[in-house]
């Protein structure tokens, strides 16, 4: 690993450069203003699609969020699928939800120091612990889906 | 704000000194080895647990872990408690959910490069953020339960 890495901060651009030393595909979008980076990930229950963002705010807090949305929807499992997410959110990190249409969501907030060091090194264990418990999420919601088939 | 208090990082100790300096009533315990802060805070709406750690993981990552918990159960109101912190858990930062006795939690878990940067005022955004938060779902579940009886 380079200086330049050791000594990066938490940026939208810092985010990209890990990105791409990792392998991984995205493309640059905008959401009501804000940069953001859109990126998809197939695990092997099913396809998902990524959403990172890092902002500014206030007191010189910086926020990055990483959100998980499964490409399958599960409007017809919704009772179940709320108490797995429930159990989940109980017992593990990171923020899971559905919305009206059956997508389900795995979220990340974290609040940091504007200009906090931001190594490769914690994005790999903040994006992999993610990927990790999404793949969890996913595989028990497509179990409850196929046991009702 | 001092000089030390600009360079602090991200430790229980630090956390500590902020909860004083904030006039925060506290005490200290342990978790399966692991210390931890403990403490409550009277809401209009009702009473609630704070639990405050910071903990050291792989990679030169530290967690810092913030979780509220509501002093009264909500064991009658299961389902609609679920469909609020779903939608509660979609719309906000941090992740809610209830166990099987009815007690309802608001969790904040954050990584950090170990050593990070860790100023009062970031604290105060999260801290702040998490009370603030939590304080409206208590107001929204106490809504349900006052709506049924």
């Amino acid at each position: 690993m380079s200086v330049e890495a050791l000594e990066a901060t938490l940026t939208l651009a810092t985010v990209v450069e890990y990105l791409d030393r990792m392998g991984v595909q995205y493309k640059m979008d905008d959401a009501f203003g804000t940069p953001i980076v859109r990126s998809g990930w197939r695990f092997e229950v099913g396809a998902a699609s990524l959403l990172i963002s890092v902002s500014d705010s206030a007191h010189h807090t910086t926020r990055l969020e990483i959100t998980c949305a499964t490409q399958r929807r599960y409007p017809d499992q919704t009772e179940a699928v709320l108490h797995l997410l429930n159990t989940r959110n109980r017992e593990r990190a990171f923020a899971r939800s559905v919305d009206e249409e059956g997508v389900v969501f795995l979220e990340y907030v974290g609040f940091y120091p504007t200009g906090c060091p931001f190594p490769l090194s914690v994005f790999e264990v903040v994006f992999g612990g993610i990927l990790l418990q999404f793949e969890e999420d996913y595989q028990a919601i497509e179990a409850v889906r196929l046991s009702e088939n």
